[in-house]
């Protein structure tokens, strides 16, 4: 962490894989993480305060202010969150000592307008559930685009299958209308979809890295992975796990870069059809080589340089371990 | 032909890869085309019997029935087709002789009602354009799906854009709630997407077979493709075509076949969102292996064998030329 690390607020609903991109953010020295937003999706946005919290203490970064965001998305109600997935805890049942610190006043949405004036132009907004908060800032400031340098957002699903239904991926159907808010705003924004997510793993061997690490939360990490494994089982064939949250982190921060991500129309089916929640990114005329759309300030990421694993692991168990 | 030769119906809005298909069908000695019903899609309906009636009197065909069937979808009205990609006569802005016969009375949902009946159980039905006759035709009668054997559509994209939105196939976006009917009748119906139907094409050595046939009719459809094959240009980066309707016709006679096409759950997205004219796939599930969902009747092509482009030419020229 250097002065002139760059500025990053992360909106999150921790999460075990939103821990791993806790945890990749404050061992990256390129960025300084100045501010923790929560959301209810894959556990209540209260939860996920406590947890991310808990994670932060453990690696010693006491001083990250979290607010507490919306627990129910703009149209209907919490879901109650994937306790299969994440457990009941949201992290992966693994007890982490009660936090000392608290969250600070006022919203996530409050929250990162603050930090967005505080860095005006600076600002780089990392968003890892759904997008609640962000709708929420842009209703009250709609200037928050020109303080915002960058936003990159793990969801949706572009060419392959959803997770919660045929084409939706769960932070979008969470929230679609502000999803729609979202994309839809003239703002530099990087999606990092399923279709990227899902082929960036953890095996076991890289558990074990966690679990062996010096450090209180790389071992806290491992041991919460020992769920996430179990989900993923059907899905790869072996104990593994996606690293949805982490990837858009590792690309946000520069750690894995994407070598295709076209600047193409994103928009979002925030209707009550069978497309709810899709995000409906335009491929087409893209067979033959990456064209970005002129003008259009959506991205895509499609394809990446190099698996996230070993920069993720190398990253979480020696940034770690030196503050543990 | 032989007597014991499988009774196909064929549904059609012709169009250049319409023309293919029909030609292929009188080629191939499984099946028996026993009737064309035409529908509004790449040209009018009127047109497309037109062009229908004068490609089966280039074969010598004149036995087969053309119906003229719906104008407009079943909401809205015809957009008045693609004269850019399949000329304004439908058929590559080719002069073809003035037919001597002329389309049956009634619709082509009728036709397919009394055909159905007559083959009843036998009947195979290929459409290979929008659903409207089917939807009437299933509106019509109920008991329509126990007299049809099976159904085959050219239609709908799973995993790869779309080609008339990002998530849209012409076909399906011309009627979704033709399509939304057709998708959700149990009968066992096999979509071919664009997912299988854009990686079959027809390159220039394959026009000139057909442009140096004897047969009248394989010239002819040598001749439209020089309009198609400009329109794919963009596309391929060479002058070539998509086999978009003979990859139907050839998957529903057994030409080609499907090495992958899971049976699972589709729909249409008949709102009117950014995903109208989607159809809706759910393939989650499938990454490891191919997976049938047991009691669904809906197959989608994901896969198959063979290049289509050599047996289509063998069988249009070769069997073209004996009856030229």
């Amino acid at each position: 962490m250097t002065p002139a690390a760059r500025p990053v607020y992360l909106d999150c609903d921790t999460g075990i894989d939103d821990a791993l991109a806790i945890a990749y953010l404050l061992a990256s020295p390129e960025v300084r993480l100045v501010g923790v937003g929560t959301v209810s999706g894959n556990t209540s946005a209260a939860q996920a305060a406590r947890n991310s919290l808990a994670l932060l203490e453990l690696a010693g970064h006491t001083e990250v202010p979290v607010a507490v965001g919306a627990h129910d998305p703009l149209a209907g109600g919490f879901d109650g969150g994937v306790p299969h997935i994440h457990g009941r805890n949201g992290i992966g049942d693994v007890e982490l000592p009660e936090p000392t610190t608290r969250p600070v006043a006022g919203t996530a949405a409050e929250l990162l307008l603050r930090l967005a004036h505080e860095h005006a132009g600076r600002l780089e907004v990392v968003t890892v559930g759904p997008l609640t908060n962000l709708a929420l800032a842009l209703d009250a400031e709609p200037g928050l685009p020109a303080l915002v340098r960058s936003v990159t957002t793990m969801g949706g699903a572009a060419l392959v299958p959803g997770n919660v239904s045929a084409v939706a991926e769960a932070n979008i159907a969470n929230d679609p209308e502000a999803a729609l808010c979202v994309v839809g705003t003239r703002w530099d924004l990087t999606l990092v979809p399923l279709d990227v997510t899902l082929e960036h793993t953890l095996e076991e061997s890289d558990r074990a890295a966690l679990l062996q690490s010096q450090s209180p939360l790389a071992q806290a990490l491992g041991r919460m992975l020992d769920l996430y494994f179990d989900f993923y089982l059907p899905f790869y064939g072996r104990r593994a796990s996606a690293l949805h949250d982490p990837l858009a982190a590792a690309i946000a921060v520069g750690g894995v870069h994407a070598t295709r991500a076209p600047a193409v129309p994103i928009t979002v089916d925030a209707g009550h059809g069978p497309g709810r929640g899709q995000t409906v990114v335009d491929l087409r005329g893209q067979r033959l080589a990456t064209v970005d759309h002129e003008g259009v300030r959506t991205r895509v990421v499609l394809e990446t340089d190099a698996p996230l694993a070993p920069h993720l692991i190398e990253r979480i168990t020696g940034a770690a371990a030196a503050t543990g």
